[in-house]
């Protein structure tokens, strides 16, 4: 083994090390994943939702969860339902704590489906229509997102189309 | 009166419309647009609806709340069912937020509707059955009303009654 | 321009004043006085404050409530506390239900004081520390501030922060 | 034994039973001793207080439950407190559970006082400052009263104003 096949080996054993953690900076502990979405995403998300709420007449509640299923935003568009505000922050929970959109909920949750009665455990913050979806990055859930303020149609349609932008908007932070 | 005289008139006259149609009220601190029903209001409107109730043999309970969806006023009839002062309370509650009458949502709230589960959110304030109907003004809802004490088609009648004589009971205080 | 000209001109006119001072909005179904603080106020307001908050070191979270004391948005900085959350939000609540800063219900409320007792009340929902505010404009309360995430008086000063900066931030929307 | 005393005899024992039923109507199935404060009576009642509280320059909310501490009558007074409702109904709530002025009970849950800790109980519905007064009539409680609004001075003295007014109010009904 010569000098350098001793570098081609380190080299290669380097590169294993850094791809397999995956995230280098880990190493140094400090994990440059992305993990959660940040509040500075949420807000760009949520403005996006909004703009395209407003396009098709729809004053929503936009509530947008990290992966704790803790609320990071929760913004109520002008004149839109006082009730918006628990049903889309309870959407932004369901997503997270369920792992799955509202509408998957919805057809598990009715009578006689295998998670019937899902709607009465958690201190009533789970929501079984549509409206909801698990925000994911890379395939990794970073957060949730309920939206509430339009017919079911319009909620699944607004909550879809920013889980839709959400890589999006995450680029625009690299 | 000369042109001089007539220029000045006309300025002045136009400086006021021109604050005035900045709405005049706001310039003096005080809004006179009626955006929420007072208690004033609230009261004769209880009034003719528990003297209809009586007629019809019920004794209900009356609520009305304001566009915050907070209660300017609960009357609960002699003999009323004491279960009935939480139900009109949240019709009162339920119309505002969600801005449609509680038999419409009890439509969009069946199982398999757009709307089932509703009822589990909101910290049990939302009521999916008839006798909540918005109180409007003007094609703008300024409160919403809630009659609880009879069957589901009385406090329905009730309160669609009370909706129905909402203006004339508005115009006694013009 | 004769007698019966400026005649015409002077009814015609007239008549604008008397039906705007009406409230002129109000006959078009649309009323114009600034009674709540708008998502889009609420949104620059609460980017001041985390401008702010970050400037001292401070992940905080900043909720907006209009005046029925509902929300209009909530914003949770980055890795702020997950209990603040409920804290900040309250805080909007109670400053626009009792209509005083929550350092002024923290005096009132102590033992011995007028108002002990009060955070027993409303479910839970007063809050009797530092770091809330109502938003007052043209001297009328238009939404309430809280903020929570750091220390009280943290809390209270970028709550306190947030109040005086109103009036800067509705002149941008004007 | 004659007819005499035969008449005598019945005439006495009618008599007995009268008085003892110390009610002739209940005999019939029917009480009208006065039992409860009746929606009526708290409707008069509530208007004397607030057109006191309107005197002194407060906003008030009214509350008033019968004797099974349900509430008879909540009357938010315009621009009152969101707050007052909850603390006005719980003052109504708690002068007839615990049989005194929410005033006297002030004293008694203090730090180190023979009560303290009361506050924690019931649900939350006991207040434990100025503005609550039971509703006697005929020496009996027939009612409580509950008044938020103002200072305690105020919501204390709109209270007592009440409870030293009832007797008037119910005359009226006779």
């Amino acid at each position: 083994m010569n000098e350098q096949d001793i570098s081609r080996l380190v080299e290669s054993v380097m590169g294993s090390i850094s791809s397999a953690s995956d995230c280098n900076a880990e190493k140094h502990h400090k994990c440059t994943c992305l993990r959660d979405i940040s509040l500075d995403m949420a807000k760009k998300l949520a403005l996006k939702i909004e703009a395209k709420a407003k396009e098709i007449g729809v004053n929503a509640v936009v509530a947008i969860s990290n992966t704790g299923a803790r609320p990071v935003l929760v913004e109520c568009m002008d004149d839109s339902y006082i009730a918006s505000y628990d049903v889309a922050l309870n959407k932004a929970y369901t997503v997270v704590s369920l792992k799955m959109t509202t509408s998957q909920l919805k057809e598990l949750s009715q009578p006689g489906g295998p998670l019937y009665g899902i709607q009465f455990t958690n201190n009533g913050q789970i929501v079984i229509f549509g409206g909801g979806e698990p925000l994911k990055y890379n395939g990794r859930i970073i957060g949730g997102l309920g939206v509430s303020g339009g017919s079911e149609e319009q909620d699944t349609f607004l909550a879809s189309y920013g889980a839709s932008v959400l890589a999006e908007v995450i680029k625009e932070f690299k």
